[in-house]
């Protein structure tokens, strides 16, 4: 019959397509993950800007290329490209390559859908749900909401909004300018999301107060409590202090439990940047480093960072249970939420974002966890230490190395042990 | 030797990793790319989710389960979900399936960086800027700025929070207390990113005024004086107009000349939302319903929409080449945009968004056009609004339904004839 044909047969040739699909994925079998994946190989095969422009003849034409041309140029885009699977790659915080993501993210890309709503994405809708909710019992709360992100900035700023909805709703129609200056705190080490955030949200960067770090890259709790009394008596209201798990240059973890205690005591968001870190919480060996983590109000978590699952995989996690996402992000767009389909239109989670079509995240954790079960992701995080304790050792060892600073994580502290020194 | 063993061997079999990876692609191939676009079969194997949640069998466990068991897992997943590019599917605007860009989606998980620095993704640092400038090409200027982001209302949100630092650079570091009262102009059938995006950078909804729409939903320039009139009355400094090139529901062109003759004399900036429409621009037959683009500040196109290149592909353009986007949302981080690179550092472009990672967007699209051409991706534009034609047609002769409005498009107006009439 005429209308079974594919789709492309628009362009003239099903068959080449099929075929050029399985020729890429030869490609990418043979090249990046064979390859790219060597010790033997180079992780980036470098050139000048001006160079590489012309070896990729990159201009965008009124014609069209022939098949096998497209195919000489994902060879090229592959040649060119930094191996980020390789295991010299130590550039960024994403190294390294698990086939069983890997294989997520590409049926992912195949099914090509939005996580706004049921009718259009029942397996991911329901599958987020899970992941988040395995995500939020290794936090150690047994109830709570969330969503996976477009990154980890995004994660922070979205728990920046929500802590100022919470506290101040009437911000999401009136505006900043009907509210009393605000005041939130992070310590010098952190990721400079936070800063970005206060700017894009209208609060100005001046409203993050910068709280001091020790000699680890710690935040100093009693520096916490000297800031937040210094806003105050300029007239400002603190409503947020943001922790970091894992910092991004020193790998400080923060000690969470003494911080949990000054929110508490001054009636503050907690919010956790766990993007790097939160991984830890797989490990019964290593996840008191993150001890007081279940009094947060909410936690950033990456598992495209320690886990490997491959960019973008950012989960936003939040204790609440009173729909604050929705509350604070929702806007009852009619065309899309309708409330009279016949299904449990809770199901549909686009109204908790400020973004409208939203990219599935949470296949390629979910199928490399069912591969790998929580053990075996635990025995990689534990690996990841142990490779750090190996470099730490082996700087010592050698010469024209020195070791600037014992790696946090290793000399034995932990947020709890920080408290009761 | 020992180290040349890829990554993966952790899991104790690269083999049988490589070999999942091949079944994988190959059920993809057989149930989406084959059977997933053929008419003859279902657009959906509807479940209520609590049937599907049973059937998917998704709780993440402490043991892993088999490659055999991973592969009925993805057999699963497919099965359940919408087909996206079958013939079929009408629910949203980003249905159908193009073989070059899903290659170009294959390479870009394989590949799996980041696109803020050159020296993490060089091919796509590039690669980014010849695909905008092409896209700024056809929006009608020589020069510019721009960047890929995680979906459209982002790209809105981004439009409008340039706007707002541009007329006060000091927002960004004292906030909006500092500023007086601001109010942005869209009409009544724009997307809904506009108002969340209000509400998100702290200006409220209520800073978002209200434009009439006509009976075919086009924004009316006249009341669009009027509001801005009676905003200014009422004490508030217009800073922005967001128009739409194709609504959302009733696929309106707002009347671009009209709205940008507005904004010159009130000097207000002008936003276009063409995130579906834009790609009408690559049409000669078609374009003149974008007349006035060119006059706009910024332009939201995503080419993830209407040319199929699969979620996300949302290019924000901009005329300014002033480096208004780093200036506005930049922070220099100085871990990760070291100013004493080996190359020219103005290539690293992750200073330009608010998120830090951010994913490759822009060689599906690259990809798509160097096979098709621009004449290639010409005729699908104009075959979409022949089938669009084809649909009217055939509802006015058919028993039962009954046309509500004739497409815009089709009556021969466009922003000029409106201006001129």
């Amino acid at each position: 019959m005429a209308d079974s044909k594919p789709l492309f047969s628009l362009d003239g040739n099903p068959v080449a397509a099929e075929a050029l699909l399985r020729d890429v994925f030869g490609l990418v079998v043979d090249e990046v993950i064979r390859k790219g994946t060597s010790a033997s190989e180079k992780v980036c095969e470098w050139k000048e800007p001006k160079e590489l422009k012309q070896l990729l003849d990159l201009e965008l034409r009124s014609q069209g290329e022939s098949q096998e041309k497209i195919l000489e140029r994902c060879q090229a885009v592959i040649r060119y490209s930094v191996k980020t699977c390789h295991p010299h790659f130590f550039n960024q915080l994403f190294s390294g390559l698990d086939p069983h993501a890997l294989a997520g993210r590409i049926v992912t890309e195949s099914l090509n859908t939005s996580q706004y709503t049921y009718e259009i994405a029942p397996v991911f809708v329901l599958m987020e749900e899970e992941v988040l909710k395995k995500l939020r019992e290794l936090v150690g709360w047994s109830s709570g909401d969330g969503v996976f992100c477009p990154g980890g900035s995004i994660s922070n700023i979205y728990a920046v909004n929500l802590a100022r909805y919470q506290r101040y709703p009437d911000c999401k129609r009136r505006g900043l300018r009907a509210l009393p200056p605000l005041a939130l705190f992070t310590s010098k080490e952190c990721h400079y999301s936070i800063k970005k955030g206060a700017a894009f949200l209208g609060l100005g960067t001046d409203s993050v107060r910068v709280v001091k770090a020790d000699e680890r890259g710690k935040m100093i709790p009693e520096d916490l409590e000297r800031q937040i009394s210094l806003a105050e008596a300029e007239g400002a209201v603190p409503f947020l202090v943001s922790a970091t798990s894992g910092t991004t240059v020193l790998g400080a973890f923060d000690p969470l439990e003494a911080i949990a205690d000054v929110c508490q005591r001054h009636g503050l968001w907690m919010h956790v940047d766990a993007a790097w870190g939160g991984s830890v919480l797989l490990s019964q060996t290593h996840r008191h480093l993150l001890d007081g983590i279940q009094r947060a109000d909410s936690v950033a978590w990456n598992p495209h960072k320690l886990l490997t699952t491959g960019l973008q995989c950012s989960a936003l996690l939040l204790q609440d249970t009173s729909n604050l996402l929705k509350r604070c992000h929702g806007s009852q767009a009619s065309y899309l939420f309708q409330q009279d389909k016949f299904y449990d239109v809770t199901l549909d989670t686009g109204d908790k974002v400020v973004q409208c079509g939203r990219r599935v995240d949470c296949l390629k954790l979910w199928l490399m966890w069912k591969a790998q079960g929580g053990q075996g992701l635990e025995r990689r995080v534990d690996q990841d230490f142990a490779l750090a304790r190996y470099l730490v050792e082996e700087i010592k060892k050698r010469e024209g190395f020195v070791l600037v600073m014992e790696p946090a994580w290793q000399a034995g502290e932990s947020g709890l042990q920080r408290k009761a020194g």
